[in-house]
């Protein structure tokens, strides 16, 4: 197994709504385009693959890292990204989605979308007709989750195989953790979400997580118990304040979680490892879900983990584009040369 | 007549305001520019004749079809849409537009606008001192109308001469309605506005057509009686809730329009004709103007007419740009290689 | 000394925060930039020296020109520029200044940054890593500065050297005001600020105007004496309702300026120079701070001063990128090919 060839020459589907919908091998594939596509510009290689090639990036909420990664990776593959801010177009408002939907299909070749409902993605997946890009729904936040494996990859405790590796993610069950969920366990590992049972992850992740363990090894539990730190190879948390319908107060989210689950150096320590990652998605409220100490400090892969979300991205539009492995043919044409 | 050729190797005005300052062979060369130019992207080929060429586009309201269609245009002909979305720049407020004009025709190669007043894209196009292009103001909406005339080309009644082309627009005489009176009846076609009295298209603008019918032939009428309807090859709508100054509450146009101008399966029936075409040019209040069952039927032509926004725009900023003959030349010329 | 060589070349610091942190021969190799590259694009050259470089642009107050002229100077050699407006990223509200400062720096070439406030800038240039640029804060302008002296140099006063060039910066002591004090004395020229006790150029710039003076020769001083405006070859000015914080209501800031300190034809005539040069930043409050007659007559170098902005930015964007040289190598390559 080489970086340069795919065990899928197109993808299986059209979409990119949820990890769940592509099985190991798939994923495998992307997270390959990935790094080896990172390698090459890196290093000073230039792509054109997707030339003249137009992305309808449409937002519901504000964001910063699924924007700029976005709007950067088409640009260095010789396209172009548009972005629809948040109230430059409001779905379902003056048009009903399939509408909107349709008429970037007819103009675009891609559509990314940031999206308050779960269903609204689906529809335009459905109605534009073209390949379409989940940048995180109140369900599910895919690209995410393939930057930060691609982030534990890079990563990999030495000499472990997968099913050894341990995941917890800390705090409440967001969107990402449900993700996190879903990719860890489908690459074989163990998943833990450590929380409040009033924020505990939906019985239909852990399932899927237990079903991924069952094919591929690796395991998916909750717990509320510290004991179940111990020998995490990465502590992964994410802000406690709820980024969809209303957020919730200061308040009521610290009585929750404050101070149990607060990622800090005692839960580090927790842990037993002293090789033990931290991951955070971001934007990270500092001192709330995660310490200064922790989030600077020497095991933190924040940063890493935000520059791999346009390391994700370019895969992705590469992937769905349908002219990954010719990129990667060209990259390889390129490397042979010197 | 090829679709190489153009009768005019420059274009005679340097703005695009308004279809009714261009006689008919310069709209027809346009629409030629237009076609020969999709069909050559449609077919897989690159072009890059506004190579590192700007357009500054501004908009006072809103716009989805109208940004995106000129956004994508620029990037395929190699060059970069500018998008001042409403708020970002307040014409006339910190700065007066004549001001404003002259810095966008100092830093940017072009100028689009959509503008509350007609009298802004004036002002903009006499001191910006570059092609500048009308994306709709309260007087007109000439990208449209290009769009709408490709797309009646693309599906012109067989056998008939342009004189015996029947095109009704229903319901409230927007701004659509006015260029697609002026267009329609400059390349020769019948129209007539089917709508209420206290929503007739103004008198100004059935001048116009009929001095159209007097050189081109074809004629222009309003209408509130059915038989009108009666041989429409193309009925068209708009939404009734008046986009401009403060939107009409539904109750007050609801009451005027409806259910007599609503586009239905009945009204497709009372035409009698039963090649009838449907045109809308988006958004659409479904099941007030337009029922679910024309607009996602057989008779619609209202998601083409959106993606040919995208046709027209191309060879607006080519022929404005004063590269269109030179564009069609390189593509004569990569044609007969092959 | 010719402009294709450059004194440094390599920029001495990182970013570019303010004109004062570079020496005289440094300012000299930008505007050698500026002018060089803008002479090479005006007779249709083409430039991708900054070939799928991304620029990320973050505003915290709206821009024209500053977003424009920048978006178009990447967008001109060969990159693109992200434009974060107003409200798509609140520094230091979601997340620390500090984490979006380096989210940026991991995923973009260069920051350039309009800000409430100067700290912001520095932390910007800090936590990102990547060359960043001051685009304008409540301290100074200094891409502003640039283009100013660009304007300046073009217009020089014949047969005068810059120690017996004056400058009168008429009205409000804003960042613009500081900014040109700072390069103008840099440059050798004496600099003035005419205006209120009150609205008086903080003892710092003066004196570090006085410390250029000593070096470069040139002077800096303040005065509201109307004799001080005698043999101006240049006079400056800017709105006076400030920027920042709240702004000044109508009626203080009338009071405080009106009709002293107002450019008009009496001032003009006050100056004794018959050449005096008019210069604005623009938004220009027309018939507060400048008469009409004064901004569109023949001594108003206004919209020069504006299309300057743009020959800055390519030069800012080159020099620190650290392609300035090469750039420059190019063209003249290509022009001795001719």
């Amino acid at each position: 197994m080489d970086g340069y060839t795919l065990r899928h020459k197109e993808p299986s589907k059209k979409d990119f709504l949820d990890t769940a919908d592509f099985d190991q091998s798939e994923i495998v594939d992307i997270i390959k385009t990935a790094r080896t596509v990172r390698s090459f510009i890196k290093s000073g290689g230039y792509l054109n693959s997707l030339y003249h090639k137009n992305l309808a990036m449409l937002f519901e909420q504000k964001s910063t890292r699924t924007r700029i990664s976005f709007e950067v990776a088409m640009e260095q593959l010789g396209g172009h990204a548009l972005n629809l801010a948040p109230g430059a177009i409001q779905l379902g408002a003056h048009e009903t989605i399939e509408d909107t939907a349709k008429v970037f299909g007819r103009m675009c070749d891609m559509v990314m979308a940031r999206v308050d409902r779960h269903e609204s993605i689906e529809a335009l997946a459905k109605y534009s007709g073209v390949p379409t890009i989940n940048g995180m729904s109140d369900r599910v936040h895919p690209t995410q989750g393939i930057g930060d494996m691609i982030t534990i990859f890079d990563n990999w405790p030495k000499g472990k195989r997968p099913n050894d590796v341990k995941v917890v993610f800390v705090g409440d069950a967001t969107q990402v953790c449900n993700t996190i969920c879903e990719i860890s366990t489908k690459l074989g590992m163990n998943f833990v979400h450590y929380g409040p049972k009033n924020h505990k992850i939906a019985d239909e992740w852990l399932e899927i997580g237990r079903k991924n363990g069952e094919r591929y090894g690796g395991s998916a539990k909750w717990s509320d118990d510290p004991k179940d730190l111990e020998g995490a190879d990465f502590l992964y948390t994410d802000v406690w304040y709820g980024l969809y319908d209303k957020e919730t107060p200061k308040d009521v989210y610290m009585k929750d979680f404050y101070p149990k689950y607060q990622v800090n150096d005692e839960m580090i320590e927790a842990t037993g490892n002293e090789n033990v990652k931290f991951l955070h998605c971001l934007p990270a409220n500092r001192n709330e879900e995660v310490t200064d100490s922790v989030l600077d400090g020497p095991h933190s892969l924040a940063f890493d983990e935000a520059e791999n979300r346009l390391t994700a991205q370019r895969a992705l539009v590469l992937y769905f584009g349908r002219v990954a492995q010719m990129t990667l043919d060209y990259i390889k044409e390129q490397q042979d040369k010197k």
